[in-house]
């Protein structure tokens, strides 16, 4: 692998990197998050907002709503037009993982897109339940799958 | 400790909390994340990036920009005027960690502006480094301090 | 009362109002807005959509998202930190009521505030049941409560 | 008419529809929404604001904005270049209704943004008629045309 | 004068300056722009859009707008209620100025939101007229104006 | 020339100009703008902030965001997806030249995402120098090249 940091000129100046000559073509990539937080809370999350409530809801937009705005967010990020954006969650007795994918057909990848929707639903399932863990831990952020088909 | 999610109310449903009857008041929180890399990526950002590149600037920027944005981010989060944003980073031998502190004087407080800022700088560096490295991780994002003054 | 337009000046020009000379007080607004729809779609929405679906959860996150964002959206608006905001619904056999209720301390009032979030809650039940009702209409979209406290 | 919501899965959660199959096309839509004033409110505007004041050109400028950022707005709505948006206005006795017409070439259709454009138009309108009215009623915002070309 | 860059650490870091100390208070600012044109195309626009056209409305809605979003295009800015923002117009023979007065009653001064509200107007003047005028030049931009109440 | 404000309808209502009948092409465009400043302000740059601070970063990716964030601040542009935008600075003993090159492919050009660019930069480093020049101006902000390849 060629160890070259595309965003960087010669001079070690950040700059957008020209997708003018690439194709557009339909891509896809997937990313998950997960916010570990005490077993406790987990049961808590299980009894009061699970059943009928409208955490894991909230979280699905924020994810959605940060995907589109990727390109705001991080600076060299090309703007992209998405043609899809799936969250769905698995709550564990450690852990509460979000899995974000996203679609585009475009000159670029997506996995910026998916790991952006991915981190923001865990921010906000920990701004949720905040007030009951002061411990949570978001970790293991990553791609997990970037296709063109 | 009480296991009741604020942001839920009796039915389960979402409400941005009621923040008028707290003082305003200084406030400030920091948070870390940290982007866990191969060994040859982070040799390769010492070599090319950090004697004189822009990489480290632009996360900072990053971190900057979206701690103000926070409250777009993150549904269920008020409006905060923020008073300094500080990021500082460490380079390791495995990983990159941001800091991100956020000082404010308003009616509630801001780690989720610091863990906003910190995993926006995050998610900007992996930006950055992924042409040069396919199996970053984010990991440990959290809440290291949290005082009223 | 005084038919003049606080927000021209002599000119017809538009400005926005100072408000520097007025106090910052806890000031409360609430507006509602209704998407009259067909008794069949109210019923679909009633099978598929309320019982564990995330219908009004979006509805009701696009409503609080847009109260904060609607110096961004109305020219002439001053920028306000909301201190909480609340959104129900109501469904009858003919229309989806959302009722959205903002409170601030600030130097002005929130009824363009309560009014964004509920007609952007109407805005968002329309794009979701659009695909099985092409003739609902928004109406009574108005302020129902004002007051300082 | 299949009576099923597009925007929600099996489970009833929340998702942008895919729209990678479809083709780009041109398209267009038209919305109108309705200010119901007091005739002396009315009367106000005509002599006051209409003859050379800026009142319709900040709410035309205010819809072209807002049909831009419906993507922001509307969770599940898709980012949609425009090619163009088009305001016109109407003083009647009893009302100021707004006609917001917009095209694109995209995957899918634009009625979210004429009706996002026209809603935001009367809200404009409302802000700037508040001191003077506080009886207003915004009504009947509806699509009129929605067309492939 | 003390010749050191507050908006830079001992390092050379950029970082926002912490306002927290400093005393809310009211504060104004006013800059100004020129839109440097040909003299056929300030005829051009004294006849067709000065007497009643949008041309001046629409520049000026856009730097009211810039102005409220001054902390999202500075990164190093503080987000700053504004109290008022107006908007003024002079059309000579060879130019058009803008002139751009903001309040606030803030920790910190508000010179960058007058500078950005009217740099936009000038950016927006010329978007209206490029098609008329290839050469127009934007000079002089500077604050001419900065109080403490 | 035909001296016609093509933004303007027969009414000398603003519009957005209909781009759906032009081909999506391949389009640049680079602007200038200079921060016209003291010597010693000049001097205390080269000796503080250019061996490795990150002024000229900052700038350079504000001027890179707000290029994206065109249509949001010029009301009547179109939202363009940008291929690539570049930030090149001059620093010579009177001023500080900020050059901005953006691509697209689009239906229509980027001189305004360019002068955007070019003057936000501006606008950046006026107010990271601000402390220490009183008497800085914006000047000589123009268009230098405008292709279709």
């Amino acid at each position: 692998m060629d160890r070259k940091f595309s965003h960087l000129d010669a001079h070690g100046e950040a700059r957008m990197v020209d997708v003018g000559a690439k194709p557009a073509q339909r891509r896809r990539a997937t990313a998950v998050s997960r916010l570990f937080c005490a077993p406790a809370t987990i049961e808590a999350l299980r009894a009061q907002a699970l059943p009928k409530g409208d955490v894991l809801a909230v979280a699905r937009i924020a994810a959605i709503q940060a995907a589109k705005m990727t390109s705001t967010l991080i600076p060299l990020c090309h703007q992209l037009p998405l043609d899809q954006v799936a969250v769905e969650f698995q709550v564990t007795a450690d852990f509460v993982e979000t899995r974000c994918t996203v679609s585009t057909t475009s000159r670029t990848g997506v996995e910026m897109e998916a790991l952006t929707g991915a981190s923001v639903a865990a921010l906000t399932l920990y701004d949720m339940m905040k007030a009951v863990d002061k411990g949570m831990v978001i970790g293991e952020t990553r791609v997990t799958e970037k296709v063109k088909e």
